[in-house]
């Protein structure tokens, strides 16, 4: 007679007997009334238990029982205005599965983050944790669907690599049977690949940089999202990549609205996402950086206050275009009218939340590419199936990659990339 | 004047005229005619170039034109019943973009698998090796759609691991800042973790043994799904992996039969992929094995024959179930009635793919636990985290795990696992 309820549907349920399976989240006891938050993983809603209305000795029990205890509640569901989900439970009965221990680390209280990442797999117990990572799940299908919806082939590379995609320092060794081997840093030369078997391809997978960064933008295990492009060229890759994250964030702003109001999400800045986006080129960011007092030449890598600045100027992501041939990588097209520039562009998030995608053509004449890979030194038997590339049917293409994580930080407008992924690996952390 | 086609959908530009953005995959000439084999990555399709009506320079030029060289074809899409996609082009005029050096590695005639492994970034661009990741690609999206729909959150476990998670054997080590890791073996202990916090999660992810084997079933590095539910006990986890595995192949049919075909693959027994699948408990599997005078001991676990043998006795995937608890991982539940076997199952696949599902009731009681990990020998430091689920709201709960490329294998009817994905990575290769 009871039905199965689960609390993000709660509005089919109204004035019915239902029965939720979840975990006591909080409570608080007013004499004869306990108060019961509730969550069953899809939402937090209040249960009412009275103490006339149900067995005396349930009462007693449930009013010290702890934190985090497994549940199943038994009651009405009612429409209730001042709840943020609209409705709460009027409890006729609570079957405890488990009471939980006494000493639950993870209080209503304020924690430092060092001892709320150490317990990592409670802290994402809580309203604002869990709504990030629901964010994530739903960011994660969205680029998907997009991408299926485009006619893209996910290839998803190796992860086991013989060599460094982008030259050869922060990488993890891996002992393969006697041969030494890395963890992936970007599948993007594998995407060219597929992409000249399926002509657009993306990859979706975990990414590895063995580098001693601290800031709040930087994970040493991280999910990439690579879409690589046959016959297409810069001024079109650009295109799809405004698409797409327009795609991404109107759809999550329509799909996920509870959540981003968990968070306290100010969404002005995200509802105006929406192709196509500013651009500048680095020469003229360069510049507009020199006019306002920072001390930056041409040459110079941005950091995170000049992506800040600039961002800043715009109200919606901006590309910076043209980077100097020299600071990037290998595989990008020079410009045909300034080689010393390369065809390609990082777009910045606003907010401060920094790059989220970096992007290109990508070099397709066999004997270019060659002379970039000797000056880079790179090992040309490791490279030879990429070099086959532009042997056998080369043609114009391009391709970029966006950070799962940077991506949904700035949606959520979460203050540590940290927070943005089930289980983080930086440099002191690989515990959970 | 010339409309973008891309092959799969020709249907929709009958009698237009069409512009093709591809390669030359093959050609034959007859006199004055040259028909050319024109693969854009979506499909093939055949292209008639009249010598009396194209440009006699041009005409000569793709006379000699090397096999995967860069192409835009223009012409008009005739309705051509001899076509297996039912189209053909006759060609106005072909823009070559890249003739290709001569010496393409993969010719039309018969290459060993090595040969064909060494150049995998071409190889895939041969009809039956494109299908083959068409359908993984499919396959893939299916398993992401199934479980959006039933209401899971996607949460990634880490890759990088600082215990093994089902024992201490076949794992890569990494020094991960000075500190001894390990490449993720499963994600499960994670995902039992996130279930805790979202009720119903899958993982779908990378995972890596360095098992030195070389069967057609293995590889050292490939995907898993690895879904995990709260509240879920033996029984009800048996019945989401058979409505999982009917969605997955019955759509698979529904929406890639041309890639079927491709592969000449009888579809007979996929299309009896349909709940409730058939179960054997793992004693009477050994007593059926054992009339059938295999040498099998009660306590042994299943080679291929042997489950090649069980899975022809019946015309679905099998489960085998209730296994002995000693030749299982230590966070089984024990059966009840019987704490010798354990509340779990394997799924066999039919036509001797083999097991595609392992999963089980997992243990939820703190003290079992510990007991079983003590016996095991697993520090319990490493593992706080995991115990603690059971100290705060521990629940009945089960999972499985679905390894991608057995199952892309065997929906494909191929007879070596390396050809599921899209760069393998086994005992002797991490190239390309």
């Amino acid at each position: 007679m009871y039905k199965d309820l689960r609390i993000d549907r709660a509005n089919e349920f109204e004035d019915e007997k239902v029965k939720i399976q979840g975990w006591l989240y909080n409570k608080r006891s007013r004499g004869k009334i306990i108060f019961l938050q509730i969550r069953d993983g899809s939402g937090f809603i209040q249960g009412v238990m009275m103490k006339n209305h149900v067995d005396q000795e349930l009462f007693n029990e449930v009013k010290t029982l702890p934190q985090e205890s497994s549940i199943e509640v038994f009651g009405t569901l009612q429409k209730d205005d001042r709840s943020s989900i609209g409705y709460e439970v009027f409890v006729d009965e609570v079957k405890i599965i488990q009471r939980a221990e006494d000493d639950y680390p993870i209080s209503l209280k304020e924690h430092g983050t060092d001892f709320l990442m150490d317990h990592r797999h409670l802290w994402m117990r809580t309203p604002k944790q869990n709504a990030i990572l629901r964010i994530r799940d739903e960011v994660n299908f969205l680029i998907r669907q997009y991408f299926r919806e485009q006619g893209f082939i996910l290839t998803e590379p190796p992860i086991i690599t013989p060599a460094s995609c982008e030259g050869t320092t922060d990488l993890f060794e891996i002992d393969y049977f006697g041969e030494k081997v890395y963890l992936s840093q970007t599948g993007q030369l594998y995407a060219e690949a597929t992409a000249m078997a399926f002509n657009k391809v993306y990859t979706f997978g975990p990414t590895f940089r063995a580098e001693k960064s601290k800031t709040r933008k930087h994970m040493n295990e991280f999910w990439m999202i690579e879409p690589e492009m046959a016959f297409v060229d810069f001024e079109e890759n650009l295109k799809v990549q405004e698409e797409f994250v327009e795609y991404v964030v109107q759809n999550l702003l329509k799909n996920k609205p509870k959540e981003l109001e968990v968070l306290e999400r100010d969404t002005t800045s995200l509802e105006k996402v929406k192709a196509p986006f500013p651009r500048i080129t680095y020469t003229n960011a360069i510049k507009m950086l020199q006019e306002n007092e920072f001390e930056i030449e041409w040459g110079d890598d941005f950091g995170a206050p000049h992506e800040t600045f600039i961002a800043d100027r715009f109200d919606k992501p901006v590309f910076i275009t043209h980077f100097p041939a020299e600071m990037k990588a290998f595989y990008m097209q020079p410009d045909p009218k300034d080689p010393n520039v390369i065809l390609g562009a990082d777009l910045i998030a606003p907010e401060g939340y920094g790059e989220i995608i970096g992007g290109s053509e990508r070099i397709h004449d066999k004997d270019l590419l060659l002379e970039k890979m000797e000056k880079e030194g790179l090992p040309k038997e490791v490279y030879q199936w990429y070099i086959d590339l532009r042997k056998y049917g080369s043609v114009p293409h391009s391709g970029f990659g966006l950070g799962l994580e940077r991506t949904v930080s700035w949606i959520c407008g979460i203050d540590h990339i940290r927070q943005s992924i089930p289980f983080a690996r930086t440099l002191n952390r690989v515990y959970p």
